[in-house]
Formats: structure tokens, sequence, C-alpha cells
């Protein structure tokens, strides 16, 4: 398949399988349909089975007939669009019903809020921490096993050991466990042990771990690359959800400017932006994003001010001895005062924490 | 006065004048007292006599005795600094009770709203806007009378005319206005009809010129250079404070950044950060911020949410007609509804709108 | 004049005046004869009488006869041009000679070297420098009269003595003089002791000045504003064109970037772009380019080999007691070794140094 | 071992072993001996066993008698040194020899040229491109097998099938193979049939990878992440190094900035700036550092007058119809001619091409 500029999508929406089929996946009949004519009207094919689309994509500005597409047997609804957002882009959602993910539910009034260390420490670190979130409303309890860090001399993370601490911890406290499988080898661990897959910054281009998390079964949470634009977080959604999966979550995080007063500069253009162009749940990591934790509070009441599903908060007992990003981390002594602070906020934009 | 890294200022705050002196100025006899004695101990000596401050700055790391200087005759406080922002940082406020501007009283609970075309384009676009804003609650009307355009042939500005159709408009309608000095021509036209001076991104550092608001008489309000830091931002605040200006405002209006998907980067991060370190207010323009009129309400609610004390909106009877930066001026039709859904934000974190 | 989004130019480049007029402007005549017939056609039309330009700008695609055009009386050339760059940009330059800036000529392969202090300090510290820099080849000596400093207490330069300093030692050492304006108060007094008005990075577009320097009637060198893109650096070439001095040099001295090892980052790519896209000479500054002394030999050779036409350098003799931007001056002790290093990557491209 | 902010590090450099014994390696008894010393003397241990390191980290201004240290036996070198680039910083070097890779030796004035399409297409064009850049001077042969592609729908690359197809190319014309390992899977057959192993510049931080790249046996080029600093481009060398592999090449290829004129902005402050804090070969990549193939010529000569040791290009036999990044790819016919205005330049910074 070439790189077509200026290419446009024929989307076909196919129809959904008979009564037992997954109501995930488009009917395999339909699909089998409308591959020849696609082919035939001289579209270069493209097919998301497992996601019930069909389309194809060609240069040029050939007159088409849509109404034609919208009438053949299989097919639900048809569009022409621009970019490659097939799966990831609003006009794909048609009213679905969004997905559960770790025990909450995309698509409605509540926040979702996760909170957790920056990485696991130590099972007292731990629960302390999980025991502390819980009872201020987090409901994903999140920590790095692995952690991607800049020197290869500072702390790397307990590794799968603390998958177990945290899975023990979460499992303590009622929450669900998101953590970051940083590479391949360490994404079958992940995806047994924890809720939610996270894919970090700097993996946020790492597309043969994207093509697995397609395959991953369980849901995934894709933080933005700090150098990356809008449309590549939206492009590396695309691809997991072309993979298979069809519960993929986008967090901004922060990106990289001249700006040298905080760490990152939080977009927070890009929340009101992904909630414009495509139908996925989009939370706000205000830790990451400032890089300070006076400011995270701020940030946070912003992020859900302007339209966050959810929160991804730093928490740690002690942030001056925390083994890394301490700076960002709110004291877990602060933590359900910082969360009341937010509640109004989300209230007055019609959301619950 | 050489450049001194790493150098740190003494600041001294001096005595108020005796009742009938000006509460704005230090008492000329405390300054005649302090700057000697600054000056015997080594410190190359800074006088900022309009607004009570006696200081000096030096490099290393002599001991010092700030006791002895507390006793000195004629000095309420004395401190040690490491950063230039003398005058605007917050150790400098001390209680100090805010300042009026345009009607609008700083420091307090109630939210500035700014609002108005992007440039001034004739008689009945401005007071159809004006009109409108002032019943939705706007307090000063903004347009542009002189234009900063990339381009020498996009539209300029009407120039003095538009000054006085901004003055007519307002006054028609119980609004203040403030709007752009583009340099020290225009400068006095603006300070003679406006009620608060505008410096443009543009212009952000432009130091003659913030010499000259130093002593405009007039309120300012500063815009960051999109290309600044807020360091950047602040020590311009400090030129206009230094010369004698004590009515500045402050106004995070987007960077650049490599995001392309949006026209500027809206600095959420410097609303917080710029709290905690000036005692200056605050205003968000998040038109200029975003560069997109479906992405303007939300980034207005986040920067409330995240302590902003005003904003700055461009609103435009026709955006798609508009003479410069349509794009980015919300519909005065729906204006009315922008500000309602701004209010239980502002509610959320204890302000009126 | 409206903004016409997409729109398009209709460039004409009128007759040459009769002998014994100024080579440099259009025709009147010419000029009034095409001006009706540019507004009959449908064109918002503007007249860069000066430079012998007259054209029009519409939007939308209606069909146009271009030799219809190039067959009226007066008409020389006749082209469509999409952006503003119309007396920049290269197709208006036709084998124009080029002009003539303190003593160096534009266009040929002498490259200008323009070197002195940051801020002129003192009679003694420029004589040096001047005499210094002459005998390594400089043609130009730059040096700061008025600085602009971000802090309002760093310092702000020797300003008018200053320049009758400059002046003094230019001429005794065979040199022109280069320096900034920082504003229109500064501009007459540099207009008339310096050979080469130069507008500083944080004026890039300051729009009033742009236009004064248009009337100026010296030649003058354009900084690229350090958040600016090339295309405002070329807009800002075409309002002093579009005012009347057709005598412009562009300068590359580095952008911000996320980059903090270095205080800026030196656009190479700037460098081969502006010279595909306008006819004015592209010089470059590897001292605010980089900010470190260290980096400066290595990155003005790699200008000079991109295609630079000539080099602006720092040069102290004691960088460490610099009143302003030590950090990234070259000790006078060094630069004619600098300097030799220099020519042999000159003579690689074609060029004399 | 805790984040030390601010921490230092002990640094020993250990005997070599015996004649016999791996040059590369530090002698095992004199880690052995050098181990507990570093412990009991309060320094978080580390130790580099194969590549004849033995240090520690530890915060705080503890005096410290480094003489001491070096009179230890088995201790060749000892310092003090603030960051963490121990073996990738100059100091570490101490006029070891360079090293092998691809046939080109580092360290001489031999330039290394690095040539191919960006991604392989088919034998014919693979072939056709080896034979035309191996006549021109190329050592290298590059082409992606898997493309790291934004998007999941633009050709991905042709994977195993390639990798065959480089190394028959290769072999043909006499070429050493550089290709990308875009993940942990691809890396095996990356590492068995290429001469040297690639990573992209979107996995600039991909940890596990990194590691992985420590015991793969083969030279290593990183790419810079378009989003990251030059310190994080050292570090990411230093955890290949760390982790055993003492032969890696830094290639500087762009990064994002505002300036949207190109792609991405060449940082040739990187190049200098590299070559005085690591030891290991500066690769230089003016396609992805321009993405365009007319400013190509002029980057490269500037990156060789710059310092760097090397260029990679990309190379098309018909750009217009490449499937990824035709248009920064220098037409095949081309390539020759710009070899040749390369030469001088190299010439005269004493480098050979």
């Amino acid at each position: 398949m070439a790189d077509l500029d200026g290419a446009r999508w024929l989307v076909l929406d196919l129809d959904r399988p008979p009564p037992g089929g997954d109501p995930l996946l488009a009917d395999a009949r339909a699909i089998a349909a409308a591959e020849p004519r696609v082919l035939d009207a001289g579209w270069a094919c493209y097919l998301a089975a497992p996601l019930r689309a069909a389309g194809g994509r060609r240069a040029g500005d050939a007159p088409l007939d849509l109404d034609q597409w919208r009438r053949r047997p299989g097919v639900r609804r048809a569009w022409i669009q621009d970019d490659d957002t097939i799966l990831a882009g609003l006009p794909w959602r048609d009213g679905k019903a969004g997905f559960e993910a770790g025990g909450w539910r995309t698509g409605r009034d509540d926040l979702l809020l996760i909170a957790g260390p920056c990485a696991v420490e130590s099972r007292e670190q731990l629960d302390e921490v999980a025991a502390g979130v819980a009872a201020a409303g987090a409901r994903w309890l999140r920590g790095g096993a692995w952690k991607a860090r800049t020197s290869p001399y500072d702390f790397q993370g307990l590794g799968a050991r603390a998958l177990e601490l945290l899975r023990d911890a979460a499992d303590r406290h009622g929450l669900a466990v998101v953590t970051e499988a940083i590479g391949s080898d360490e994404l079958r661990a992940v995806a047994e042990l924890a809720d939610v897959v996270q894919l970090g910054s700097r993996n946020a281009q790492n597309f043969p771990l994207l093509r697995k998390l397609g395959a991953v079964g369980k849901p995934v949470l894709l933080k933005r690359g700090f150098g990356c634009t809008l449309r590549e977080l939206e492009y590396a959604a695309e691809y997991v959800l072309a993979h298979g999966n069809p519960r993929v979550l986008v967090c901004e995080r922060g990106i990289r400017s001249f700006e040298s007063a905080t760490r990152f500069t939080f977009d927070i253009n890009a929340v009101p932006l992904l909630k414009q162009r495509v139908h996925l749940p989009v939370i706000a990591d205000p830790a990451h994003g400032t890089g300070q934790a006076a400011l995270v509070e701020a940030v946070a009441r912003a992020a859900i001010a302007a339209g966050a599903d959810g929160l991804m908060l730093e928490v740690h007992p002690d942030p001056a001895r925390a083994l890394s990003d301490g700076r960002q981390a709110v004291p877990l002594r602060d933590f359900a005062r910082v969360v009341e602070s937010l509640r109004p906020v989300a209230a007055a934009v019609g959301r619950r924490l």
C-alpha cells in the first residue's frame, strides 16, 4: 500500500453478526461480501474486520456515489474521510455504548480517578498509598513496576515483584491496577496481573508494542509522547484499535516546549480538541504535565473544567524520599483535600468525582 | 551596573510617607537615608523610589545581618532575593490592597471579563458587540485600533478613528476600554482615550515601550510573548513597575510549540505558576491561546478553574467576515451562553463572574 | 482590505522610469496607468510604487489571462503568487543587481564579516576590538548602544555615547558601523551615525518600527525573532521593502526550542531555505544561535557551508568581564585564528572571506 | 539505588586484563578488589565490569582524597564526575583507539557516508540504489525493513524479506548494511543480517531495547529522539555502553520546533556539542533533519563543516514514487553530484569523503 498523499478513505461500517456472535465484530459474511466490491471500485482495500470496518483509500477526486455503497447488503453506513482515524474518529462512534475498564464505564458522568506512586517501592509504601487513595475516591491504582528512566544509573523499578505488590494492594483496597508495560517482554506479565495496560510517553510511537496492545485483551491507556502531536496520539490509538482492541483511553501528560519553569507544558488545548476528534476517553496527567506538586491541583481542576474524563495523579507518602519523580507527587496526607477541591469543579461541568 | 551572575538582592521596603503624601511612594527621607548605607555595605545600589523600594545587588555569599538592616530607621522590611522580580514578586506585596483598573478592583472574588472584536472594523460592528458583551457581563471592551499583522498587506486597523469608536461604544454601554498601543507613537493616543493600555505579544520585550508604560498613568495589561518564558513576562512587568507604574496585569495567551493542530499552545501551567510567583492579576486569553473558536469555551473554563483572575475573549457578530482572526472569535450570538457556562466553574473555585 | 484566506496576488512589475529618474522606482505614469485596470479586474489594489510593483489580491479561482496583463503598456512582467513576499521573494529579483551596504556589495562571492562586542562598554574596549577585528578581515563593527535586556536591572547600554564611540572606532579602523535601534526614539540617532541599522530579535515583529525602517535611508539588518517562523521573518522584510527601503539583509540567530543544553537552537535549515525563497542576503549569528563561545566556530563554519552570505560574531577582549552575554563572545585574542579556520570552508563553497 | 539529586560519581578506570584477556574488559581481579572499597567508602556501588569501569555515586560534598584512590592497586585513573555519562563522556576515552563498524574505523579523518532508500521496496529498487551509492563513495547501505509509520495504514515495510535484499545488495556492491530494529522481536533478525543495528528516533528512549543493544554484538547507531534533549541522547548511549556494547554511534536527525516550514529543525549545535561531551562518532541525517530534498545538500555540507563524522542520506531512484518519505530523498541520478559537492568542505575541515 503506497503512501497516498491527499488520499481519502471510503469507510464502510458493516452489519453486526447474528445473535450469538461477538457484538464487537463485524459479520464475517458482510466483510467477505464487501471486499471484492471495494477492490473492484479501485480502492486499495483495508479491512478492520474485528471492529466491523471495511474501507479503502485512494487518491484523487474521482466522483463517488456514497448512496450506492449504502444500499449494498451488509453495509450499515458509508462515508468519506480524509484522515486515518477511521476507528478512533468521532464518525465511527455512532452511538456505540462505550466500554468498561477496570470497573469504570466510559461515556458516563463519572470521572475516573487514577492515583498511586510514580514507582512501586515497597509493600508498605504501596499499601499505605492504596488505602489512602481508595478512601479519597480513586478507582485505579497506578505505580511503575519497570520504570523508563533517562539514565541507566537511576532506579529502574522493582519489576515483576512490583506487579504482585500492585495486584495485592489493589485487591485489598478495591482498586483496579493500571501499570506500564515498557516493552514486549514486560507486556505479558503486565497483561496478566494488571487490569489496564499503560503505554508510556517514551513508547508513544513504539509501533510493534502498539500492535501487541491490539491483541492484549485488556484496556489500554495510551500516554501522549512528550514530543508527539495530537495527530500522532490519535494514530497511536488507531494502531491499537485496528489491531483488534476496542478499549483505548488516551492521556494528555504534557509536551516539551521552550518554557523551562515547568518540566513539561500541559497542553490543555488537547483536552477539548481530542474530545472533538476521537470518541475515546481523555485522561489528564497533571503530575507529568507540570513536574511540580504545587501546580498539580490547579491543573487538575483545569483539566476537569476543560472536559477531561479522568485524572491520573502521583501520590507518595513522603515525596522528598521518593525513588523517582518525587517533585511532582502530591503528599498522601494532602490527597483527600486535593480531591475534595476537585469535586465542585467536576459538578460545575456536569461530572461526578 | 554589571551583570552579576548569581548575584542576590538586598531588598528594603521603606517607610511610607507622612499623611498627605502619595501612599504609593516611599518617604523621600527614608530613601535618602538608606542609600548611602546600602552603598557603604558594598551593594551596587538600586532605588525604586516611587514604589517604596530601596535595594542593591551583589555577588558572592558574604554573610549578611538582615536584622541589622531591619532596625535601621525608615526600613519597614528587609529580605534577600535571588531573582529580579523585586516589585513584581510575592514578597513585595505585603498585604497591599491591590488596585483599581477600568472599574475592576484586583484581589477580590470578582473575575474580570474582557470581550470585544479582534479589530475595530466599524461603528456598527463595535456598537453591536459592546451592547452584547455588556449585557452578558463583560466589564472591559477590547478591540484593536492599530493591529500587529504578520504581513504588510493584511488589514492594519483603523487607527486613531478606532480609538474614538471604542471610547464611544464603551461609554454608551458602561464598559471600560482596553486596547493595544503597538508603538510609542500610538501610546499617547491610547493612553488618552483608553482606560487600560495593552501591550501586545509581539511587543512583549519592547523595552523602550515598557519603560514608557511605567510613566503612562493608566493600568497596563501585558501579554506574554508567544516566544517568551514566564520569567521574561515577570521581568517585563518588573520593567513597568520599576519605571513607576504599580498597576500591571499579566496575560497568558499561548506559546509557540511543535503542536500544529492549534495555532498556539495555551500554557495552563502558567496560571498557577504566576499566581505563586507574582502578586499581579493573571488574565487568560483563550482566543489567541487556541486559535479556534471551538476550543475557546473549554479553555476559558480551564483557565478559571486554574485560578485566573480574568478572561479576555474575542467576539464578532459574524466571524466568517472578520477582517482579522475570525477563526478564534466567538460569534456574538453565542457569547451570553458561553459566559453562562463559565459561571458555575467560577463559583466552584470561589469566584464570581 | 479584508483578510483573504487563500487569496492570490497578481503581481505586476512595471516599467522603469525614463533616464534621469530613480532606477529603484517604477515610472509614475506606469503606476497611474495600471491601477485602475487592476481595480476594474476585481483585484483589491495594492501599489508598491517606490519599488516598481503594482498588484492586487483576490480570493477564489477565477481564470486569469496573464498574457493580457503582460501586453499592457508599462507592464514588464506579470505573474501570480500565493504568499505575500511580493518584493522579498525570488520572482521579484529578475536579475537585479543587489545593493551596497556599509561598503559590502551583495550578490558577489565576498562574505560579509561583522564583529564586535555585544555591548559598547568603553572607548578602550571598543577601540581594541575594532583594531583586532579589522585586522582579521571584518568589514562591519557591531556593538550595542542601547541593549535589550530581559531584566530592568541589567546593564542597559551606554546609549547615545556608545554611538559616537562606535562611529569613531569604526572610522579609525576602516570599518562600517551596524548597531541596533531598539525603538523609534533611538532610530533617529542610529540612522544618523550608523551605516547599517539593525533590528533586534525582540523587535522582529515591531511593525511600527519596521515601517520606519522603510523610510530610514540606510540598509537594514533584520534579525529573526527567536519565537518567529521563517515566514514571519520574510514578511518583516516585506514590511521594510514595501515601505520603501530596498536594502534589507536578514539574519538567522537561533530559535527557542526544548533543548536546554544551548541557549538557542541555531536553525541551519533556515539558511538554504531563505536563499531559496527570498533574494535578500542571509547573515548568520552563531553567537546568539548557540549562546556558547565554544560552539561559535563550528556553527560559523556550518553557516558558511550552508550558503550564508555573512557572519555576525561577538568578540570581547575579556569575555569573563563582559557587561552582557560574555558567555557567547569569542575572546579577541582568538578571533584571527577563528577567521582563519573559516576561510577554507568559504573557499570550498566558492566564497571569499 | 535511589535518585540522588546533585549526586556525584567516583569513577575508577581499572587495570586492563593480562595478555590473552579481552582488551575491552577490565581485569576481573581489579574489579573484585575495588568493589568492597568503594562500598566501604560510602558510595552506592556501580560496576561496569565489561567496560573496565568501577565507580559509585553519592550525594553531598564530603571531602574526597582522589589521590588515595589512584594509588590503589588495579586502579589506573580516578576522577569525580557530575553527570551520568561515565562511559560515554570524554574523560573515559583516555586515548582509546576507537572501533571498527561496518568496515569504517572511527577516530580517523575518513568520513562515513551512509546512503540508501528510506524503505526497501523491491530487489530492483535496492540494487539500483546500492550500485549508485557505492560508486559515489558510500560505505554503508541503509534501508528500512520494518518502518515506523505514524499511521497504521501507511506502508509498514517488507520486513524480513527486506533484510535479505539489503544483505544481498550490500554484498554485491561492497557495502555494509545498517538498518533499524523497530522492536525486540525484529532485533534478532537485524542483528544477524545487518552489520550495524540502527535504533530509530521513535525508540530513542525504548530502554528495554537499549539494554538489548548492549548485548547485541554489533555496532549500534542511535538516532536522537525528535523530542529528546542531547542529554537524553547521551544517556541512551550510556545505556548501551553500560550493558556491554562499546561500539555506539550517535546521530543528530532534527528535532521538533515551532518552525513549520521544515518538517524538523536540524540541530546543528548538537554536532560540536556532542563532540565536546562524548567520545562517540557523531553522524548527521539531513534528510530527516530537513524533510526536504532541496535542503539536504546544504545541511549536509553544514554538518561536515561543524565536525560531523559521517552523513546518512536518503536516496531513491524516483522520489515521487517512493513508498515513504519521498520528499526528503535525493534522486539517485543527483547523488554523485551531491557527494562531489561535499568533498571540498570535508577537505576544508581536514576530513576525507
